[in-house]
């Protein structure tokens, strides 16, 4: 289990919540602060006002010449620099899922660039992406983005430029948690 | 969790335990019989020699033209005819779980024809895929076969060549498990 995190919306955590925003349907609860536990470090089920789950795994679209590029410029996530993040929590419709697999590559790359999009703003916006569907959870994905917080309104273009893509109407649900270490 | 299934190995369930054949590397222990349970029906950890767990989810190489193919001739499990079955048990090594995607289609179907050679039983040797990799299991995919005892053979073949195919060096560990309803 450790490809597997909790985030855990309460009163503890390193991250201070600053904004919860329901960009496509209903919203969380309001939280102060988020905690992100491995699963391997969870002794008991996790408390808090709502834990979401999700777990790494190997690429599902991206293609060798787009892994390598990514690979070039990425950087991991907890830079000292990087004191603002946001997580979000995205659910995709049957539509969607019904789908196969040369049908969803051509609409989330070839149509909407996904992984491009995000490589124009690599290294300085660093993303992991956890999946989440196939643990019976009410969303599909929650991606985690950190960066220092002069990138704000880049990363702000970033998911604007996401939300303008042909694979956007496939969602059906959309949450976007901000974030800040203390003293950001 | 409704996609969510556990494999239990033990003294009870619906299929006898024919053989357990470690194809390769380390086998499981011999158990007299197979109980099948949808994780929504568990009330407790399940008791048995072993269990596996897997979840079936959306497809991750067909495209279009092979979904639209397996979906015109595919039948489901529990088939009243279908009174022999196998549950094979898969991993892949790290060198398969670190290609792009495109790597690993070029292998799973253009070089290996997975799909087309699946395709080729239908609809005697029907065919369900679990996702375990995510789980933290220790193997990757559990795939449940089900077939009249009259396609024995056929399935043999089916899987002696899948063994052939240049997909198969990537696999690590692979555990054969043969059942039979009563009176089958």
């Amino acid at each position: 289990m450790d490809r597997h995190y909790h985030f855990i919306g309460g009163d503890r955590g390193g991250w201070r919540v600053t904004r919860i925003d329901a960009v496509i349907g209903a919203s969380l609860d309001a939280v102060a602060r988020l905690e992100v536990r491995n699963s391997l470090q969870l002794e008991s089920a996790p408390a808090g006002t709502w834990a979401l789950r999700g777990f790494t795994s190997n690429v599902r679209y991206a293609e060798r010449d787009e892994v390598t590029a990514l690979r070039a410029v990425q950087e991991g996530l907890n830079r000292p620099e990087a004191r603002c993040a946001a997580l979000i929590r995205i659910r995709k419709n049957a539509a969607w899922w019904a789908l196969a697999q040369d049908e969803r590559r051509e609409i989330f790359e070839r149509q909407s660039r996904h992984t491009r999009l995000g490589l124009d703003y690599l290294p300085a916006i660093a993303r992991q992406l956890h999946h989440s569907r196939d643990l019976g959870e009410p969303f599909d994905f929650l991606t985690s983005f950190e960066f220092a917080p002069g990138h704000t309104a880049d990363f702000d273009r970033l998911v604007a430029q996401l939300r303008e893509t042909p694979e956007w109407p496939y969602v059906d649900r959309e949450v976007d948690i901000r974030l800040e270490l203390d003293g950001a």
